[in-house]
């Protein structure tokens, strides 16, 4: 592990995914999925999102094409709840949904406004 | 046919496609696919693309994520090039199939730098 | 958007999801998701459902087979459904389905047969 | 190996793939692919092709909405024209493929309106 | 239908999925879905897993890595609870589902971590 | 990086991928692709390849069900060519595609097949 990349992963993962959604993940974890907590915090949130290549709402835009294309409604949920804290607005949501319709299939578009309105419903409720 | 939506479309689609490519797809276009070439003219390129509630560029990273995600070179061929033209930088392009890696894995980013490295090379050459 | 297009998208969408479910998609659309309703009544319902070159059963059939394998399962509970206002028997849903087994594999299948149960059931209280 | 259902399975394969084809495909086997030859006469050609509770243009029109949303082009364009055997016109498969993009999403309809064209040429040269 | 191998594919069926969740499969099975039933029977755990070129043990490590792929949640939990009656340690399953988390995305790795947790519980209770 | 982690991963890519491949790739890499090189080094083949709880056999193994669902030929190919590297037979690699004829649909195992015999006959000549 390279301590450097997985701390400024766990930073990210905190303020785009929520501080407390994470450490009860970590405190939760147990030596199953303890591994996966650990290679996606420094994989995924460190050696990537930590790249200052994309300023962070450009990666929520593709996190939220990608996760509809495909077809993991547990994980949009989480990045609809993560775009808002990146600082997209609803309407802009709405866009990229409305260009899911096209690309990826009405289906696809149904099911993700759908789930952006019940992560919407539970991120006021966190806020 | 909403004729208004189908030349805002029809602009659109050749500003970011390329205007021969699709003065060629209509010229070439018989009784089997016109009608192909004027839904997705008319409702993609007009229907979406044509709202004015995300810049083309944002446009071009969401499709460019997607049709990773979907696995479909052809298409994203064509959106790649159609990136550059909207204003993305390689660079950009690497961070998107960068993050494509984490999330879609990595024999999609594999096959998305391949094809991204061939459309930089015929896009010098159509330039 | 083309009104005459839209307007025959309604009728056919009322036709074969009910009456009451599309009023009250209506009737419930926010700023959010009315963009959503209206492109999917006008592009989908109006103008490929609305094409006459394909009887509706033929279309049912043909979503039953694709929302199986991209693997959409409130879409397809609610096109099983409309599959069978549009003339479709249990026995050629089922029919489909084993050949879904063939093609998309047996767990589309084994999904697609418990959903289909759950169609049924829904639709017998609804009548 | 059920004897009688390999057999029914071979001669609709050959009726709808085409003799030439799949009696080459036999005669080029080997201990490798013989297992998969066998296996794809009897279950998917035999056990389900051999009912007749579905016309063999019906499982055409599910096949061709299948093999586009699961993005196989070699198969699909052995398919296209096997439904052209079965005597689905082109103005039918157009049909398909328009829906295709409604519900798979616009990239898969292109590709399977190119592959379409391909599959006519072919099917001209090998009447 | 060949009568060995339905045979042989029901004892081995019953071995990884358990005796009393297929004898429930059959008892409650109707009209509809028992074609379904019979032809998995035969040709997934008789053709395919009867073949006994590969150990038990080595075809659920398959399985787990195609269904984290393909996206069925259902048939994976069914088949978490088959490697476990294989053999399979809950150190082994995890690093399939690390392995997945490189090539099918992180996100069907979270899917499936969450998903096998859910599996190890019932399999506690089960027994 | 953690340059333990990318030097063990580069020496398990090179034992897998063959040893000409990755020097190639390296030595190929210019500013667009190597951010990829490295990563999939570092992740792929140094923190999960790496980790000695399955053996390499077995990884291969996965791969192929995992690459055969995933519909990506590119690296299905070189990882037909990565397992008979690890130590897989001919006759193991045909089990793994008929289990996935079952699981993924026949189309996704006439497709590997093919892949399959084009991956054997450029391992001899590579050999």
């Amino acid at each position: 592990m390279d301590k450097a990349t997985f701390d400024r992963g766990l930073e990210i993962r905190k303020s785009v995914i929520g501080r407390e959604f994470v450490e009860k993940a970590f405190a939760s974890a147990d030596d199953f999925n303890r591994p996966l907590q650990e290679l996606v915090t420094e994989y995924c949130w460190g050696a990537v999102w930590g790249r200052e290549e994309l300023p962070k709402k450009t990666r929520s835009f593709l996190n939220l094409g990608m996760l509809a294309a495909l077809n993991r409604p547990h994980e949009l949920k989480v990045h609809v709840k993560g775009a808002l804290r990146n600082g997209l607005t609803r309407d802009e949501i709405r866009e990229v949904f409305l260009q899911v319709a096209i690309y990826c299939g009405v289906p696809a578009a149904v099911d993700s406004f759908r789930i952006a309105r019940e992560a919407f419903a539970e991120y006021e409720k966190e806020k």
